[in-house]
């Protein structure tokens, strides 16, 4: 179908990723061949590679995103915490660079106490990891995870944070200029599986309006402090307990979860992309921006949720997608569609707009209802499940909700 | 689809449509065997039947509209245009009542002017209507459209209206419980072949402010008249040579191109029917609705404009429904549908809203080719040619502009 609707369409390799959609010389080369002006890198994928995004600007070919060097700064943790540090924006208690001695190790730990976490430098989605517990094991803990680090990522060197357990993660959207930074207002995506993110919704039920004020302001902080250009998010815990939010990292690039606040703002964030990639200085202010009612995002995989969620890819025979005020439903299938194994397991992202979170709530669950994909079998039960659990209904949860759900 | 939908689906007859959907007798009697609370009546068919809502007032079953006395009332046009008086709101220069004679013709001609227009009473959808351009030929026009009256309807009362040709068509929403009366600002319907509109869109581009308020001031004022409950519409021609507008009739139910209303407000009007049919009064108040951009509808029929607009049913072998931010489309299709050749040719109503007219109208520009239907020809390349046409897009223009764009 995007084949189809395209005005043109060039092959650039075959299925696997890594011979085409991951294969830099294959989509530069296209672009190139095709005089494109610009290369859209959606969200995966290159959406978040520095070096492919210098190639992009060496060639003289937009791309849509900020600069290679935000997106290389960004993208190292450590480099980033220190950015956010001079922003004035709150980190996660721990050390301020790599740390390689257990004594460096030592001292910070007495600062931030226990339980902690000591991430690797070069790690990533949640590889590279260890929740230390108390002051005895700090040793031999930290000695295992810098060899294991040294192994994996040829790195070994390590930070140490404080370990947040009863927390929320909220996000800002962002969208600037270099000039002008401007924020959507946030998402919160507490429900989580495994990291992974299953439902997204805006504004969050926890925050105050202080909070939530504080909050965009940090984001926009940070965004000034590097001269953010394009679509960004900066992500954020938001500790229960305390009540008290710290940056964790920002995403250089436009995210699966954008629709909810499009929905909430009324904002097309892919047209100001493209206005903003053109050279187009942003037309709106901070006091343009209006939040209106409440949306949930579900993302629909094509996963069988009796099945610790193994992958069901195959034929879609029957295909109905729901409609109707405030339901959109953003998705590459139709009828005849077949799922391919080669990729992500999403087959659509269902968001509902209500006046109120409730009426949003409402919605999505008569939209999972109509949602028909024929016999292939998707997480929209559990979708459902989680939509009528009464903790969800409440809002008051923390990231370990969905684990706690199943059991786990 | 939709039986495949419901909780239950209950056979009311074969296609035709006197036969089921007009049989009272078939839908009364399948509510009330299967211990229905409700009915609601759709748009079409007995949407606007007093007798039918009578009948369910009868048996106990909820007519989800108003009551059958205001359905009656609303239904006979001199009745209506008398409660508009009434209420105080401007309806077209003509006679009071049914004319019967010349004597009386002459006195009102001599008042309003010409041209006029001279209308059966029991008439109705563009039939029994004729232009009287000169005073000479009144008297044999008149005996003329009587007599064809008498025949056609049984009944040869006729009235007399001012002939107005430079106008637009424009639309008051409004929701009422019979305590309190809510208007959703206006749709402008000005782009219509025939009589049938093709795109509806609100806020209309043509009023300022203040006749924005009077319009929606005189549509309250007239439900507040008849103590209206449900959701209605009053329909407005509006004069642009002299900058007036004037009452012609109303619409006591849900309309096709409701979801404009919908789209800059954020309410749910079918939701909105159900809780006051149900009982429950209008939770919010004026003030609380605010219009928020701009709305466009395009009614897509399966029908050829080469051909004249000949009916195309057939088989919908391929179908992809556009979508993305504000693209909203309500349709009973989907790959694999029959369409049958016993109804009505629309596939589908198409709707995009944006921040001003002219995001709209570039939304559905792009929607309007993501739509596809495989081999059914439909109206979409020509709603299209409107909306690209420079007079829709400076928005001036009046009720013959797409029978001047077809040369007709």
């Amino acid at each position: 179908m995007p084949v189809r609707l395209a005005d043109k369409a060039v092959c650039i390799g075959p299925a696997r990723s890594n011979m085409s959609y991951r294969n830099q010389q294959a989509v530069l080369g296209a672009a190139l061949s095709f005089g494109a002006d610009a290369i859209h890198p959606g969200y995966g994928f290159l959406a978040e590679n520095a070096e492919f995004a210098a190639a992009c600007e060496k060639e003289g070919i937009i791309f849509i995103g900020p600069s290679s060097k935000v997106i290389h700064q960004m993208g190292d943790k450590i480099e980033a915490k220190k950015i956010a540090k001079k922003a004035g924006v709150p980190t996660v208690p721990g050390s301020d660079g790599a740390i390689t001695e257990f004594a460096e190790a030592l001292k910070v730990a007495k600062d931030v106490g226990f339980p902690l976490l000591i991430k690797a430098a070069a790690g990533g989605g949640g590889r590279g990891m260890r929740v230390v517990r108390q002051m005895e094991s700090l040793e031999s803990d930290l000695s295992e995870i810098m060899s294991e680090a040294e192994t994996a990522f040829g790195d070994s060197s390590v930070y140490i944070e404080r370990y947040l357990t009863n927390i929320r993660h909220i996000e800002i959207q962002v969208m600037c200029d270099g000039e002008t930074f401007l924020h959507m207002g946030e998402r919160d995506c507490t429900t989580q599986r495994r990291n992974q993110k299953l439902i997204e919704e805006g504004p969050s039920p926890v925050l105050d309006d202080r909070l939530r004020q504080e909050l965009a302001a940090a984001a926009v902080n940070l965004c000034r402090e590097v001269k953010y250009t394009n679509a960004g998010t900066i992500e954020f815990v938001f500790d229960l307990d305390e009540r008290k939010f710290y940056f964790i990292e920002m995403n250089t690039r436009i995210q699966v979860e954008h629709p909810v606040s499009e929905m909430i703002t009324g904002l097309d964030l892919i047209k100001m992309q493209l206005e903003v990639a053109s050279g187009i200085p942003l037309a709106i202010r901070q006091d343009d921006i209006r939040i209106s009612g409440h949306a949930i995002e579900c993302r629909i995989n094509a996963e069988d949720p009796e099945q610790n969620f193994m992958p069901c890819p195959g034929t879609v025979k029957r295909f109905h997608m729901p409609g109707g005020l405030g339901i959109r439903m953003d998705t590459h299938i139709e009828a005849g569609y077949v799922i391919p194994p080669f990729y992500d397991s999403m087959v659509g992202k269902l968001i509902c707009w209500g006046q109120t979170r409730e009426e949003a709530r409402a919605r999505m669950i008569a939209a999972l209802d109509e949602l028909d994909l024929g016999a292939i079998t998707t997480t929209a039960p559990f979708h459902k499940e989680i939509l009528q659990n009464e903790q969800f209904v409440s809002g008051v949860f923390n990231t370990s909700f969905v684990a706690t759900l199943l059991g786990k």
